[in-house]
């Protein structure tokens, strides 16, 4: 499977992260820090997830980080992305992967331990686990805790990457259960300053993990 | 580009046929004499698509009638559909058409003369054409009427297919332009009888094309 750093995966917000500040926003996470950037767009018509998407994909290229484009395996060929995120209400990730092939990262979402040990199984690259905390981001996410992010570690043959309301804050809880990958989204493009929040969460990260 | 014959295109509505149904209903259609099934939803999840287009390309597959999926190139792809459709808000053809090779058919929806004459250099197999009718489909939609579509049937170097609106009734005023395909939704899927209104509507297209 392809090599990529997951360690501070940054995941854009429609509702945090107005169009025309899109290629800023995520230039200054990756200036920040940031290793990967995740696009997500769910109210959004093809046409401008194409466009948003191929305005990211040139950042990430002048910068050498890679782009993942949540749920739309269309969009991240497209736009040739790195890779693609789904989620438990998204296609397959059997099927995915026979659409992208193994050139292409796959990521998949997931929410309990169940759902950690079958992807032990899959064909992805790496799972995402979560909500660790409680998030403003993501309505009705049922929050696991850092209990359960401690057995999802023991547990999962994949590279875990925590998401869920982690902040410079509380991340080191999730550093110290042996997660080496951490998720954000308001963290960082909620901030006025995302250059300055990404590089903060960064500076604990390298420190704790 | 790949043969296919256009004539009666049903179009499936998530607002008029129930999941549970959708098999039944597409089936109703083809035996009635639809030429080809169009699959088209707007506010279901990746995974609700997959599972529904893959429903109804084993009944399109029972008869031979082709399936085109509207928007979702990765949903054409995963489920091995026979073609794309998109809109004016979706990807750009020639982005679908580096997508999907030539093997699968591309169609294009076009609302005015100016995007049918664009349409004619574009990699496209078809284009739709319309409002020719008011529609309670499509809310908002720009009824153009019969007498610009007379202008397209002249425009267009692509095999034009009419929509919106029209039913056994008016049906005869679309053909009588020259236009010799129509695609249908409440027509056929809003009806009690699927099957009988398919068949009724049939009857008319081939005395008149
Ligand atoms: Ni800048």
């Amino acid at each position: 499977m392809k090599q990529i750093d997951l360690s501070l995966y940054a995941i854009t917000d429609e509702n945090l992260i107005k169009p025309e500040n899109l290629a800023e926003a995520v230039e200054q996470a990756i200036s920040g820090g940031a290793t990967v950037i995740q696009y997500r767009a769910k109210n959004k018509n093809s046409r401008q997830m194409y466009q948003e998407a191929t305005v990211i994909k040139k950042v990430c290229d002048k910068y050498g980080i890679p782009l993942i484009v949540n749920d739309r395996v269309d969009i991240a060929i497209a736009v040739n992305a790195d890779g693609v995120h789904v989620g438990q209400e998204d296609l397959d990730v059997e099927v995915v992967r026979r659409i992208i092939g193994f050139d292409r990262i796959l990521g998949l979402s997931t929410k309990n331990l169940e759902q950690v040990k079958k992807a032990n199984s899959l064909p992805v690259d790496y799972i995402g686990f979560g909500s660790i905390f409680p998030t403003t981001t993501k309505e009705n996410a049922k929050v696991s805790g850092i209990e359960t992010l401690k057995e999802v570690i023991k547990l999962s043959i994949q590279p875990v990457v925590a998401i869920g309301g982690i902040n410079h804050k509380n991340v080191i809880e999730v550093l110290e259960t042996g997660c080496k990958n951490v998720a954000v989204v308001s963290a960082i493009f909620g901030s006025d300053d995302i250059y300055s929040a990404t590089k903060k969460l960064k500076a604990v990260i390298e420190k704790g993990r």
